[in-house]
This record gives structure tokens, sequence and C-alpha cells, in this order.
């Protein structure tokens, strides 16, 4: 998974290997979410709190690294970067503590933590997820340098688009919807396609954006990157979790078989399911092809939601 | 309420009653929420449908009215004003969703109508609620003409802020730990200042910004209008909550006293409650003074909201 590129190799400055980069990446979000959530003390501290243990100290940060690899296609500046990827894990998040509570998913665990209806209680969690959302709009809309407003604003869009009726929420209400049915192959792609995959492929657009105004064969490209590996994230999922532990996953594994939801392993089977997410996994190399060196994290990034474990 | 002005006085266009500018501006509200919210038909229906029914066809649309009437304070064009006037109307209507569900208010009553998750179910009424506040945000970054970007971030960032936890969702939350608690009259009027106060101080304001960018005398002067009929309008409904009855209200009378929730009458009493109320309508009138005659209809609007039956 990672390449160990040879630093005198390249010219601007000495790149790192992708692992070096993923953790130097994580951190770095990590103290950036930290300053875009309001402070713990600060009134209503509980909600404060509430809001902090949801998204601080977990996760793969995906999005994120998405936003961040996205960004060395056009050197959108670190700033605008960081705003775009905190943004985008607030709604991750937010979207995470809603379907969590008793009336969706009911789960007790997240990351290996008590879920925040858990930790807190419902009506807590049901408006952490609230402010949670609204956050990722104050975060992406503030002033900050780097970035004019015309692209801004194509931000916000898209990672509105990407969260509401027509991208993530919608999604769910497929799922929802789904639950013992026998969606076909079509059916459960377009529920992924909206569930998880608006928000990873509005991560690589934000990225981009952040950097210049796109061309349209640029948004064509990281659109189909996106969606490839959008597949790809959720395919994966499926294997995971009719494959691994709970203890590996940090959340309760085999769920949704016991759920009775509509997987990639239902419907394919486990060797045919491994098969698409590597042919993904190449579909997202292809989509990469007119960006030439500088989408180098973009592929790293493809084959580490394949290869990952957990 | 209604102040009848000679049609001929008015050099640039006959300026309409107050009761006919109401009626024109609520009929033109509906058709732009109609047009704001995903068709019925686009998948998935279901959810659209309950986003229609949470926000079409209800309300005295009380923070529409407040953008159009800031509007003719800077001759904010008509589109941009439906559009601020729509996002706002959306966030407030997905706040009610998520209040009236059973984790929070429980209430099964709004505007004469089932609640959304008693017309539907709980997971639906959550997603309802999560999808129209990104519809909030899509509407409001949509592209479109007589708004310029800067000014339209600006509009972006102080709906966010209005919405979330150092705002609405964060007046929620000091609600919901208020009950069964004696507030003092200032920890009360902190609370409604954030919970219902926010997003009607950020009607005034994104009314005015779709005008021009405003100077901070104006914005001053705003945000003191703003405040004083935030207050005076949860005043005057914990007066209507403890002298109306149901019918009248289309909600639940005498809940707040029912649910041992502190109120301005159950702490002030009702003669000092109505004192209070016109004390506000008085400062509204006040801070308006700097903007002559052009404020008619936030003059106006500080009356309806003082003086009004439900």
């Amino acid at each position: 998974m990672t390449v160990a590129v040879p630093l005198s190799n390249h010219a601007q400055e000495p790149a790192l290997a992708f692992d070096a980069w993923m953790r130097q990446t994580q951190t770095g979000m990590e103290a950036a979410l930290d300053r875009c959530l309001p402070a713990e003390a600060s009134i209503p501290a509980r909600l404060h709190q509430a809001m902090r243990y949801a998204v601080l100290d977990g996760g793969k940060r995906v999005r994120p690294l998405l936003v961040f690899a996205a960004g060395e296609l056009f050197a959108t500046p670190a700033a605008v970067a960081q705003r775009a990827a905190a943004a985008v894990e607030m709604i991750h998040a937010y979207s995470l503590v809603h379907d969590d509570m008793p009336c969706m998913d009911d789960d007790a665990l997240r990351r290996g933590k008590p879920t925040v209806h858990v930790q807190y209680d419902q009506a807590t969690a049901l408006l952490v997820g609230d402010a949670l959302q609204s956050q990722a709009f104050i975060v992406l809309a503030e002033a900050g340098e780097g970035v004019d407003a015309a692209r801004q604003i194509v931000m916000l869009r898209l990672l509105a688009q990407a969260s509401g009726s027509l991208g993530m929420c919608g999604g769910q209400a497929i799922d929802l919807a789904s639950v013992g049915l026998n969606l076909s192959l079509p059916e459960l792609e377009q529920m992924h396609k909206l569930k998880t995959g608006a928000l990873l492929r509005a991560s690589v657009l934000l990225g981009a954006w952040g950097g210049k105004a796109l061309a349209p064969a640029e948004i064509e490209a990281l659109e189909a990157y996106g969606t490839a590996i959008g597949l790809a994230f959720q395919v994966v999922d499926d294997i995971l979790d009719a494959t691994a532990d709970s203890a590996t996953l940090g959340k309760t594994a085999g769920k949704d078989a016991a759920d009775n939801k509509p997987t990639y392993v239902s419907i394919l089977g486990l060797p045919e399911s491994q098969a698409l997410a590597e042919k993904l996994r190449n579909d997202a190399h292809q989509a990469l092809a007119i960006f030439g060196n500088k989408a180098r994290r973009l592929r790293e990034l493809a084959d580490l939601i394949v290869q990952r474990k957990a």
C-alpha cells in the first residue's frame, strides 16, 4: 500500500511516503477539527462537549484525506483544504450520530466508544447532529485567505447538495425503506451512490475547487474517480462486515446480515464482491489519467480504500 | 394594525396596505417554497413528500415577512429575498420537525395537522429535518442574479451561525436543560435570544444584506430591532400559551405550564408580560429610526408580532 519514493527525485519538496503523509494529514485534521468546533466551556457546555465527543479522536478521516489528496492536484492552500475537510468530516460525523439513534440503526458502539445517545441522551444526540451540520456550513463559509468568494459558493453548494435529500439523506431514506427487501444490484448501487458516495465525491471535488475553478473535463474525471472509490468503499465495508470481527472494526460486525439488510456480499457472494472492489480500484486509477503524477495521493487512497482491513 | 396609506402619495409604486402586503408576500412565499423543494415524485419520493408536508401550507411565515420587510430598506431584488426567505423558513420548519419528536417535546399537533413523526414515522422525521437543513443551504448557495458572491457568503454564514450551537440549536439545548428549573429572567432571556431570536435576527439581516453590503451602524440598528422583536415574539408566545385555546393556536395550548417549563408569564405574571411586550415593540420602533420611511414594513411587523392573537 505504501510506495517508497526516493526523496531526491522530487524537485519542489521531498514527497512523503503514503503512510507518513496519511498520519501527518490525520494529525493535522485532529487539530483543525478541534479549532473548528466551539470550545467545550462555551454555553451550552453540554452540547459542545457532546459535539466534540462525536467528532474528535476517532475515525480514519477518509473524507479529509480525499480533500487533501485532491488538493494536491491544483495546489489548494492548506488552510482552505483544512476548512473544507473539517466541514465534510462534520457532516459525516453528524450523519453517524443520527444514524446510530434508536429510531434509525439503534447502535450502541461507534469507533469503539458508546454512541452519542448512549453516552449522553437522545435529545442531545439529535441536537448534536443538527448543530454539527450547521457548524460544517459555518466553517466552510468562514472568511479566509486563499479562495475567492465565487469558488467558496461552489464549494458550499457542493457540500449542501451532497448532504441533502438528493445526496446522503436521500440514500439514508432509501436504505431505511430497503430493510427486508430484495434489492437488485442497480438499486443497491443507487442507494450507496447517495448514502456514502455523495459525500466521498464531494470531498474530492471540494479539495480540487479549493485550488482553482475546475474545467468540465476535470470535474468529469474527479466525479468518475469519486464514484468508483465511493462504491469500492461500500463493497469493502460489506466484505469487512461479513469477514472481520467487532474488535477490529470498532463497531458491531455482522450487523447488516442480522438486520436483514441487502449487501454486496449477500447479493454477489464474497469472491465476486472482492473482484468488484478490485475492478472499481482500477476504474478509479483510470479516471485519474488526465492528471498525471499530481494524482499520486488520490491513487494511493483508492488503493487504501480497497485494501484496508477495518 | 393595518395603516391605510393613500395610494397616490407614493412616487415609485403604490404602497399596499399592510394586510394586503402580508397576504401577497405569504402567497408568493408558498410558491417560492414549492419551487425550492425537490419534486414530490423525485426519488426518494416518501422523503420528499414528507419534506413538503413539513414546510408547505402552514405557518404565519413570520421569518419570510421579516426578510422581505428588511429587503425594502435597500431594494433587495425579489428573487434574492425569496431565496433567503425560503432558506430561513426551511431552517425554521426543520427545527419544528425535530422539536416535535418524542425525544424532545413529543408533540402530536402542529399548525393544526399531525406532526411529521406522527404522520410518517420517527426515522423519516429525523431525515426530513436533516434534509431540510441541507436544502436551506442549497437554496441560499444557488447561483442567481442580483447578489454578488461576497454578500452571498455573508448571508450563508449568518444563516449557519443563527442555526448552530451558538444560535437556535444552542437555545434548544438550554431549553431542554431548563425543564423543571427556576430560571432567572436573564437566563430565560438568554435562552430565547438563541432559540427563537437568532433566526428572527438573521431573517432581518439576510433581507438587508440581499440589497447591499451593510455598514456597521446599519447592522447595529437591525440587530437591535431583531433582538427586540425576537424577545417580543417569545413573550407574546408565552402570553398566548397561557390565555388562548388550542383551536386558535393550531397547537396544544397550556403546554409550557403542563411541561413545567419556565415562561415569561410564570416568572413575571400576565400584566407585566404584556407591559414588557409593549416596551419591546417601542424598542424595535426606536431601533429603526435611522432608516426613516423605508422601515415602514419592519415597524408594521413589530406591531403585528406584539398584537397577534395566534
